[in-house]
């Protein structure tokens, strides 16, 4: 069968209205880095998101929950350097005036404004940095990957797609960016990410679909079990194709879901693969869980588990962490009906050791993508979560960040 | 106040009629380390434990589970090297098998033999090698601390203690060990802890006071997050101190619970602070939390945070990491009322930056005791954790570990 739709260029500013543009305002000590920058829909977007469940939520998350009431939004301002966290009064007004300098850059209202921050909580943001910034920004239709490169914080590359199908016999597209590598355990993801579209999409059906996808691909990986107060998931859609609002009804409902939910595993795997210090994906499948949650608990466990993290950093194939971490997970388990395998390797069988060459598992856990399938063989539930290894470089990264 | 208690020498041997032996059995593949160890009263006594709630318990948690529904034990055979957990029917064969071996030496009934493994998981116990040992194992009054000694893995030190005080006039000894360092995140902790009394307790007491004590201190430590297969805490106490059985009415009760509470918190805090790699001890203090169960979430999240660990790590007092770990916490929390200290300096006052020095903040994380102190300002609910540092150290340990 042939996919249903093709890779393009420009991620974001892929989907026909929408500009992006960046700058260098200040606000990370390195003053080469970009750190400041603005995505915007030509037009006024069907918008939905889904965000951090911290109860310390960061100042702008609070100002995106307020504002996507509304079902409506039309750009957003992210920086990265500060993530304006555990900043009070002071913070939440800064979040505000960030909206406030882009509408008055783009021309467009307030409230249709979004934002983000990423960076070191706990710090007032250099908002006369962002006011001094925002005018320099200029937004064109080829900065999509540009602004894919300045929201990154510990990311080693940017995360980033676009897609081209069909729907209705037009063209629609969708483009999509995130960041994230550290502080990783979405419930939310420690990510942002933001989706654009050109389809017309109707605000109800759109709600549904980004929050069903975003649990089996954002809120599948891990990589320090670290949640952060700043995850924010955005798509907006600003129907410039021109098809009929697409809803559960729509004939072609599946075409799109079946893009967003590419795009969504794609961007959330890459996270996973960029983990800081990480050099393998680290791939769970679990079936035959009792049910769902229990396989969606089984398999995040797994990546969880700073000891089987730290076995496949060394190539390790000691699979008794994996054991232990399924153990741990609260899954429905019976000791003598679960199967293990690394790779294509059954390394156990029915709850003990199969019979495998050392070598062979070995090698599977040389590679830098390393599969471990669990079947519990108690039901029909499935998941799959997505993580990495725990080495050095996860340790350096994060013991001198604030300085 | 004067202590009611005082520290004497020999720990789990210290009190009346409990006697200790190890061997070299050849199980480490390094042969010169004691491996296999034995304790054992001299009269059978009343026992109770608590055991990991992990869904892959190890064989020798099995064992002891079943046979302590007597409420009644006289020793326990300890190997370390290998954790016989899957190891299906085998290894459970192996376990009973551990326990005849011991109760033949030692002349009592197989009924009233425990056993413990701790080690790798997932490899067939070497039976022969505990066949051949234990008859050489000679149990004397003078080797508690052999026996917590040979019972070490990661371990860097042994963690022991002994108590003395009075019940009714009359003098009572409680003596401890506990082993644990990696795969540290109890409930309970990846430990083993063998408690031993002279005292005559009451069972159904026995067993409510030590399931309390276990959640207030051993349940209230995290290295890594990772629950063990095998973690056992068993207290044997043999009567041999000729007091009334100490019961609920006992007018002396509390005098055995505080020497149990701050012998099992010494123990638990002692493991935290050499967990794998650790080069600092952190405490955390969580107050005015809705209830206890929210201060205990709020608690264990700071500890268990690996941003927040590498920090610590780095002497980075980067508290931005509190803040997200507590908000990813799930307890109850207002983001206007939080406080935070480091040491006695205060960092966050009512959700924001308090005024401090920068300098002052990092001389506390810079020392090898690092206590958090946190006041949510919600209600009365207060709790402790203990918790250690990510470094390098905990990366090499768990790289190549089977190998």
């Amino acid at each position: 069968m042939p996919e249903l739709f093709h890779e393009i260029e420009n991620c974001v500013t892929a989907p026909q209205g929408f500009r992006a543009g960046i700058t260098i305002s200040g606000i990370k000590s390195d003053a080469a880095i970009p750190d400041l920058a603005i995505l915007a829909s030509d037009v006024p977007c069907v918008a939905t998101a889904t965000f951090t469940t911290s109860s310390t939520r960061a100042a702008p998350v609070l100002v995106c929950q307020e504002r996507l009431k509304s079902g409506k939004a039309q750009a957003v301002i992210v920086n990265s350097g500060n993530a304006n966290c555990a900043t009070g009064e002071i913070g939440l007004l800064n979040a505000y005036r960030m909206t406030e300098y882009t509408a008055k850059l783009l021309d467009v209202e307030n409230e249709l404004v979004l934002c983000s921050s990423t960076g070191i909580i706990g710090r007032q943001l250099p908002i006369e940095k962002i006011e001094a910034g925002v005018p320099k920004i200029e937004l064109r239709r080829d900065q999509g990957n540009a602004f894919s490169e300045a929201i990154l914080t510990t990311d080693t590359r940017p995360k980033r797609m676009a897609l081209e199908f069909q729907i209705e016999g037009k063209t629609v597209r969708l483009g999509g960016v995130t960041k994230g590598a550290g502080m990783i355990y979405p419930n939310m993801a420690t990510m942002l990410c933001y989706l654009t579209t050109d389809a017309a999409i109707e605000h109800e059906w759109m709600q549904t679909e980004v929050r069903a996808a975003v649990e089996d691909t954002f809120n599948m990986i891990s990589m320090d079990g670290d949640m952060s107060t700043n995850d924010t998931c955005v798509l907006f859609a600003n129907g410039l194709a021109g098809n009929t609002p697409i809803d559960a009804q729509h004939p072609e409902a599946n075409a799109f879901r079946k893009a967003l939910r590419h795009m969504m595993e794609y961007l959330a795997r890459e996270m996973a693969r960029d983990g800081e210090g990480a050099t393998k994906l680290m791939i769970v499948h679990v079936q035959g869980a009792r049910d769902k949650d229990d396989a969606v608990l089984a398999a995040r466990s797994i990546t969880l588990s700073p000891l089987w993290q730290c076995a496949l950093a060394g190539g390790d194939p000691n699979w008794g962490r994996i054991v232990a971490a399924l153990g741990a997970s609260g899954c429905e388990l019976d000791q003598n009906t679960f199967d293990i395998a690394l790779g294509n390797v059954q390394i156990v069988k029915q709850g003990v050791a199969a019979e495998y060459e050392q070598t062979a598992a070995k090698a599977v856990v040389m590679e830098n993508e390393v599969t471990i399938s669990v079947d519990l063989h108690l039901g029909d539930g499935k998941a799959t979560a997505w993580g990495c290894d725990l080495t050095h470089g996860y340790i350096d990264e994060n013991t001198l960040y604030s300085r």
